[in-house]
């Protein structure tokens, strides 16, 4: 496990796991063991939409794996999942059957409630398990994607109105920029935040999402509080972000002592700002 | 060589060369004797201050060796430049024999002419060497630091005197950020340049530097063109201006996906901005 996140507005863990196939499987077999056992879906609250007690579960190609053996993975653990905890699996994203359930957003419409309903029509039936969601833990989907960065902007005030006009204006659905998905979602303490999905960060990279909810905030006389990830990040990603911000003309990867080491190297201590 | 860069109105050549003792030394006795055979100091022009043709020689322990053992290395190189090639040598910074030797500005304040003048005084005697620079490479400084980044702020102005005042500003010599150099210099195409050497990136990083003198030219109503770095630079001190820019709360190394797996990702590209 490399990381792992939790709060209790989304009310939603997310872990950030990392090995070989078998390994991987493995633990995911116990986080919904463990699920199973302690989740309520019907009881459950928080910000975050969720069709199940394992909502979700992208299986992502790292290093010395394909994006074909992560889809094979997936289907695999989709049945395993179905037949060991009863639970319905659909299958999203690259691993998805039918081009209407590629994207997550549209399984996820209505949440649990209109999904179930839409599970008696023949093309919203599972590709795994039964045709009614588990009573506690509900339906989960499983996939495989390419590397999303999950990246949330707080906003200094209590306007959820303020939230979703934004999460409508950046987001790709509403003609806003490639690649982004995003809502609006009320936290605690006077704040709300723009939740943003970024699926292909090398075309619309983080700065680009930031710099754009900053400004349809300061059109509304609203400030950025900060910002926060979801779980891990490539570097080059924030790296890029730092080009950015430095108007660094020709940037590229090779401007790296890293790069040209292959490793780490023995510096004093990053230059974090608090 | 892992890198280089030259511009015409630097008129200055800056290699980054990383191996291990015997084989740094043996490259930058190389570059002395090249050198030697083509770069006569007396015929030199160009906007960057300069006493000799192979100016400076900064060794940076990397990985695998000590900051001593850096010291050592310059003072060794230093004894055989003055033997090979007859140019007086003064060892710098943490290998600096006397405390007002440790900068480097001082050594060369007044340039090749200033340090000339100064050669008389015995407590301007080079560390290694003649009293007297050679006739066309002048003098050259050798010593031993820890990372410094090179990063030069373009100005959409032709008025050099915009470029003075703000590095006057922002450098520690002035009152401005700590380990910040930074001298304004003239460029062709209607530019002028803020040059600044960072000695401490972790105690004052890049972004902040940049944000500096941002603000000082807008105050002077001067936008930012563009910035450059002159050689590479360490990850973590772009990170760490991505970081700021996004506004990221807690964001540590640990949150990239590189710390935890030990080395690259395949990933489908860079999000490098053109």
């Amino acid at each position: 496990m490399l990381d792992w996140s939790s709060d209790p507005f989304h009310n939603r863990t997310v872990l950030t796991l990392a090995g070989d196939a078998p390994g991987v499987t493995a633990a995911l077999l116990a986080v919904y063991e463990v699920a199973a056992a302690t989740i309520d879906i019907r009881r459950h609250h928080g910000v975050h939409p969720r069709v199940g007690a394992v909502d979700v579960v992208p299986l992502v190609p790292l290093a010395g794996i394909s994006s074909g053996a992560c889809v094979a993975l997936a289907r695999a653990l989709g049945r395993l999942v179905a037949e060991r905890f009863g639970v319905p699996v659909f299958l999203y994203e690259d691993a998805a059957t039918r081009p209407e359930r590629r994207a997550l957003e549209n399984i996820r419409r209505g949440q649990l409630a209109g999904l179930t309903r839409r599970m008696n029509q023949p093309q919203w039936r599972p590709d795994f398990g039964p045709r009614t969601p588990h009573p506690a833990a509900g339906v989960s989907v499983i996939g495989a994607r390419s590397i999303l960065i999950a990246f949330n902007v707080n906003l200094a005030t209590d306007d959820l109105t303020v939230a979703r006009e934004i999460a409508r204006t950046v987001r790709a659905s509403g003609g806003g920029l490639p690649h982004v998905k995003a809502i609006g979602v009320q936290l605690g303490g006077g704040r709300v935040q723009v939740a943003m999905n970024l699926t292909n960060y090398c075309q619309t990279p983080l700065q680009r999402a930031f710099d754009a909810v900053r400004l349809e905030a300061a059109r509304r006389g609203v400030a950025v509080a900060g910002s926060e990830l979801v779980g891990l990040i490539p570097a080059d990603a924030l790296d890029a972000a730092g080009a950015h911000h430095l108007q660094l003309e020709d940037f590229g990867p090779e401007r790296l002592l890293e790069t040209h080491l292959g490793g780490p190297l023995a510096t004093p201590g990053a230059p974090w700002e608090s």
